[in-house]
């Protein structure tokens, strides 16, 4: 039995299977005889010195955190700058990971996360302390470095696909005498990762969507709107789906455009959909509507893919392994050994070759007129949203989702004001 | 083989089981050799004699229909007026109907259609045309009269309920360094069933959803802004779910307060949840998103109750019983015969008692400070969001929805330019 203690701990957004990534580290730490603290709220709880036991959970409930959304723990958005400029954080983080005896701490998150798991490790051994700093990699946007793809994308891009078809389904049976442009808004502010996952939605030419925004390409909106009245014209209906993200030729979000005050000087909140939807009927003159997805694409855990749920549990045991071996300042990444049939496995990633690097959809992912993603793109998307991954349901008919104990272990050191 | 053809149309916005119900009509029909087809995009095919031979179409097609949502005939909103004031149409529809022998008309839909399978009865006496007019139930409003709920509201809700759920998980995780104020958007512009619905996503005190705003209760800006701070100050989050409809006491849509013009004149599409965060953001100062799920939350077969699915198919079952025994001018409702264990049969209901009704949330079902649902309403709701139904998937990940091949039957009138 090892010793010491291993913190892990979630950041940034959640997703549909973190939590699932949590129950792998757990399981596999449990059976190693490895002591888990997980700190609440992310780094944050670390500051604060605010640790869960986890060994306060039963073995069902760490299953049952496989098939729930959301973060177990708490997550938190909070960024520590740089070692010189937040040196007392970086400071305190140490002291406190020394005051529990942790000798390897496993940061589940993003680019921000990788760069702070990274830099408490630098911290540690300018410090003498022994400590191996392990990244874990999450995100819906899929814009980690090095990795083939990142937990929690594939679900996000299984409810899109899903969600588009039904809602394109809708769409055509009405279109006759009701509403002929559907807007449907995907996350995404710099890649259009989940909204080239909607072109999974269709196969056929006249399928839906029949128009997808890139921020990877300029928003034009003379060009967009003559789009919509063709495909209109042809198909007649139109399915738009907007990455949040698109922006104009000379930098400007859409998504600004779209909100802004009223009159009496009330915030209008509004988003991408909401703008291009407007403009379809003003311009157009067509019957519109639009869906804002919002947390619910991050957190359906029902539709979940099974890829992505075997890859967040298999990174969350890779990272153990990584951690007890001592390879310190690394992320177990995804490779995609084969894409017919797809294969992938579990490697290394030293953590600066990730932190603070975004991998952007490559130019040959995105067709020639840009409003569609060509068949490298389909191939590359389609085995992450393969396969069903149900979580189980109550008589009652909402999925049996666990809530944890969260059980704190005591302070040892004096509160922290940072 | 009784002699004759049976018409089925499909009417008004389209839910995630009416086509169980079509499936359910047609294996009933073809198990009694009775003809059937069905008028392209609701009664306007009727009207245009655009009528499809649903013969052509494969068994397993029409076994595939029972996990496909949308519509799959087309649907329409088209409202007929009064015989007096719609004569024309009337008459048109006999001909139509006379000419291609249809002995049977069901048309699938809410109030509207109720009513107007009601007036193609009376016509039909009226020229001593023998024809048997069934209403088929459907609707995600759940607010048709006689029956105990509607086909169509069931899977809506559950949707609901699973979506505000997940999304509760995430907001909950995320609530100490970011979002603490999630409004959910329902469908319903007269009565909050979906919204009652929501309430099903947790049980206790401090569950999702900590507020919901019924079309039933008057909108009251500053009760509703003090009790999210209050939520937000006891639980360290707020989950509101609202009802489009809701407004205020002196009966403003608050949906409309949420739109207009921008100052440049173009259109503010907004809606009720974009209105009510700007709200809480100006106001309170809490970070806060939102969500329009708009059609999702209605064409999201993939997360369907079974209780909905069976209904829907067993409306569509004893339609086709009924016509056959000449049961003229009468709707198969669902009548709810026990709570515990939640048992239903197929009745019978005078479409004169269905028709033009609208069926609103008892009050008992209403929590005294209006921002919740009853004991009485859950007993209710529960059962009808019970079980999963889900559809069969293909290796790409996505539903394998069927598509028919909707072959026109040959016209034998001259054109219609109604």
């Amino acid at each position: 039995m090892p010793s010491g203690t291993l913190l892990y701990a979630q950041s940034g957004g959640v997703t549909a299977v973190i939590n699932a990534t949590a129950s792998g580290v757990i399981s596999e730490a449990r059976a190693r005889k490895v002591k888990v603290l997980a700190a609440r709220n992310g780094i944050l709880g670390a500051l604060r010195e605010d640790l869960i036991d986890t060994g306060k959970e039963s073995a069902a409930a760490i299953r049952g955190l496989a098939h729930t959304p959301g973060g177990a723990f708490g997550s938190c958005r909070y960024k520590l700058k740089s070692l010189e400029a937040d040196r007392a954080r970086y400071e305190r983080l140490l002291e406190v990971l020394r005051a529990h005896d942790v000798r390897w701490f496993l940061y589940n998150g993003g680019n921000d996360s990788a760069d702070t798991a990274l830099k408490v490790s630098q911290l540690a051994a300018e410090f003498d302390y022994p400590l191996t700093c392990i990244g874990v990699p999450k995100t819906i946007d899929n814009d980690l470095a090095v990795t083939d793809c990142c937990p929690g994308f594939g679900s996000a891009a299984k409810y899109t696909a899903v969600s588009v078809r039904e809602a394109a389904l809708d769409v055509a049976a009405m279109a006759d005498t009701s509403t002929k442009v559907f807007v449907y808004e995907a996350m995404g502010r710099h890649a259009g990762w989940l909204a080239a996952a909607a072109g999974l939605a269709g196969q056929g030419p006249d399928d839906a969507p029949h128009i997808i925004l890139f921020p990877e390409r300029a928003y034009d909106e003379a060009v967009f709107l003559a789009q919509v009245k063709k495909v209109v014209a042809k198909v007649g209906y139109c399915v738009v789906v907007a990455s949040e993200g698109i922006q104009t030729a000379d930098g400007r979000f859409v998504a600004d455009a779209g909100g802004g005050k009223d009159s009496f000087g009330h915030t209008q909140l509004g988003g991408v959909a909401s703008y291009l939807a407007g403009k379809v009927k003003d311009e157009l003159g067509f019957k519109v509507h639009w869906t804002l997805p919002d947390y619910l694409q991050r957190s359906a855990r029902h539709i979940a893919s099974q890829t992505d749920l075997l890859q967040a549990q298999a990174v969350g045991k890779a990272a153990v392994q990584f951690a007890l071996a001592g390879r310190n300042a690394t992320m177990p990444v995804i490779r995609r050994t084969s894409d017919k049939p797809y294969r992938w496995k579990i490697e290394s990633a030293p953590l600066d070759k990730v932190a603070n690097h975004e991998k952007k959809m490559p130019a040959g992912f995105l067709r020639k007129d840009g409003f569609g993603i060509t068949a490298n793109a389909r191939r590359y998307l389609e085995p992450l949203i393969r396969g069903e991954a149900y979580p189980p349901y109550g008589r009652d008919g909402i999925p049996a989702y666990v809530t944890l104990k969260n059980v704190a272990v005591k302070k040892k050191l004096p509160g922290w004001d940072g």
